[in-house]
């Protein structure tokens, strides 16, 4: 299983799980396609990486990607991935070719398929940021492709690269991920946010998940499963003010609206139940922290943005390094040099 | 109201309406929202750096804003500002990312606020052009940005990039501000850019504006009184051909069918009354000018355009060079060393 | 009418067609509209610089185009086309601006002519990629334009850059064009790319042209007269199975369904008649090729993909090298030097 996720993600995994410097960043992905892909290894390296990003932002950016070539390639609009992801490969020196508007050249217009698309776009960019309303999408377009697909979601499916600026952050705020204690609150059905968090979390120590969810939007049991063979301890509660008391974490999530079709009513009836107020704050410890993956409607009250522990725009943030690591990684680049 | 202004427009005013050298253009601007918080100092400096820029473009640009990262964030769609806006980063050396479609991660399809999306644009972004729907709004994301926020035209508010070129080119096309007679001619009611242009006007010495619009589309009473306040001299006119042949500036605009609505016969009885055409120049002086702000329709007649005194075109090439200088000003670049 | 041809493309020429070395790669192109207005030195001049740009490629890219500025103002979508300008663009060194929604400042939503809007661009862009649904647009562009304009698709009329990306891939892939059978398929009523491939053929030696094509999509009679005046052989065949035995090159086309309007029947009934499969790639020549100018849909068997003879993938790569070529053309370019 080592040497298909070597392959799949393309880390060069050698004895005990440290990768061969492939690259001047001792660090080297191929396609970025699910959060499952990643071991302990390779998200200590990744990180690493962002951390050094922050440095190079803090400098106004580098050169190392210049004359490299990025697809931003959205079949479906999500203009804030799009930006981190175009704003990343601008403060590296790259350039980016963008549309939201990928239906237009696919098999919904004009009967092309997605393989077709790949193959075209191979001769035109050094690496594909890739947004599909189709689950699998982004597996099928790595198969072809022979330059670094990077998932930027892919229908209920995965969000790898958000999945990764969480933990980033989770690391970074509180100094370590094993044995955190965390809640994950709101739409647990639908989020694919929390799906790769969780599956992300399982492979991290001694974790302690709280599940807090209206009634129609429940935690699905393929990801309940999965957390009990890997030995994460996870419950579901009822009352968010009792567990925010316990947690390290605090990860709040959006009601999708858009996800409940015509169930308007199943819709009013979930949103609303769990909002993170500064009554729910005062019940906090002093070192927790709140998270959110953006945007929000009112699941989180405004006067929690300026209390010190309100962490999420400086998730959103952290998306600009991970993003500005992936694809020095994908792309084989030099930091140092530039 | 010194201080407020500069703290607003973030110049840095001192003894006399000067300015400390705090960058190495010797001017600095925090955000561009409004056009009556540019005093006329400080339009002296802005025309300073625009005939700067001018020769910067003749040379082909510079580099002195590379590794800086503009952001259009176009809640509506006005393809012409945002491609000088982008024109005008790219030619110092910019990058930039770019929708048309903000709505999309906006209040309107989730509910997020534009107060979020500034805030996480901060992360991403070096300084944003906002264009939004609603007036008022550049400054609400003034209050909250960390970067330089430019308005590109919010609502029926202001649109002051526009206002500074139309200054600017009158300047350059007539030698001196001072002492014209202007006429403002065509759809005066909804025109933000002729209620933007009378506010700056009025920060100048014996001006004469005369008002030349179709009964549906008057002058409104709020900027006739602020012209009344400041002094400036101002009447409403019925003859195009007579006040043709006193003024020094022609200011002519389009009837905006748009803002009418469902009320076709109001419109359909405004354009067409007042056109420029051949009739109208010849009785125009020699040394005055016609300026259009664009797109026009039919209240040009194209047989003017190879007047010498048709200015609209060079007049739309000259918000380049604004716009190099304001972004320039933002973002505290060093003209001279790139 | 060689004087005519060396205004409306900008080429020097002198005695015996050969080109002035007016730019330090000894080519200049002023605009680019129509495939016929090049004659076939220019297009061995345009070839040997897409092979030059083929090694710049290969070395990731130059910087002889830094501080240009490329407008793309596309009328309608067409992202694959667009995108391969804009990485041809950036892979010079260029910057780019760019709409696909250009009709929304254009005459369609306010009433303004193009004539216009590419006057404005004038002052924004150093050269302009020019996409519309009315045939001629280019050359109206062209007419008033002080920056060079590309033809990138007007109307039913021309797509020039097209055309000239199918003949580079016959000759690299036969080494010559001269004498060479083709086959041209599918939709030849309404396809534009088989329309211009045409025109251009005619300017080479010996061609035989063997055309096959459903009823109701066959070729028109302009074209079929243009070939007669110009001494090429066609003939209309009906079995693809005995064309492809022997052509050396077989061009395939996909049956544009929204060219059909309602007349869905009509659209049934012409699609899958003519498909390319193994058992037609096993009638076919050794050394012969399949292109298409894509996107397909199932007119070519994906189980055709893996033949060597398919070039169709190779195809859309040479489109990135002549674009390469013809934007520095356009722009006098020194490739040498960057």
């Amino acid at each position: 299983m080592r040497a298909d996720l070597a392959t799949r993600v393309g880390a060069v995994a050698v004895d005990g799980g440290s990768f061969t410097p492939a690259t001047p960043m001792g660090f080297r992905l191929h396609h970025v396609i699910e959060a499952q892909d990643f071991n302990r290894g390779m998200l200590d390296q990744l990180f690493r990486i962002a951390r050094e990003m922050e440095s190079v932002h803090e400098q106004g950016g580098n050169r190392c990607l210049t004359g490299k070539i990025m697809a931003s390639l959205f079949y479906e609009e999500s203009t804030r991935t799009r930006f981190s992801f175009e704003s990343a490969m601008h403060k590296l020196g790259g350039s980016v070719i963008s549309t939201e508007n990928a239906k237009q050249f696919s098999s919904v217009s004009k009967g092309e398929t997605l393989e077709d698309t790949i193959r075209i776009l191979n001769g035109y960019a050094d690496i594909i940021v890739l947004r599909h309303y189709e689950s699998g999408s982004a597996k099928r377009a790595a198969d072809i492709s022979t330059v670094p697909i990077v998932n930027a979601g892919d229908g209920t499916g995965q969000h790898p690269t958000q999945a990764f600026l969480d933990l980033y952050t989770i690391e970074k705020e509180l100094g370590h991920i094993d044995g955190i204690t965390i809640a994950v609150v709101g739409d647990l059905a639908n989020g694919r946010t929390v799906r790769s968090l969780c599956y992300l979390l399982s492979k991290y120590r001694s974790i302690r998940i709280r599940m807090v969810a209206p009634d129609v939007v429940k935690m699905r049991d393929d990801i309940k499963g999965y957390l009990a063979r890997h030995d994460v301890v996870f419950s579901e509660e009822t009352s968010l003010e009792d567990v925010a008391a316990e947690v390290d974490v605090l990860y709040q999530t959006r009601i999708q609206k858009e996800r409940f079709g015509d169930r308007e009513e199943d819709y009013e009836q979930a949103r609303g139940v769990y909002v993170v107020t500064p009554e729910v704050m005062a019940r906090m410890q002093r070192g927790a922290i709140v998270m959110h993956p953006l945007p929000r409607v009112d699941e989180i009250d405004v006067a929690v943005d300026d209390d010190p522990r309100a962490a999420y725009f400086r998730q959103a943030q952290n998306g600009l390094y991970i993003r500005m690591a992936l694809l020095a990684a994908c792309l084989g680049a030099d930091i140092a040099r530039a």
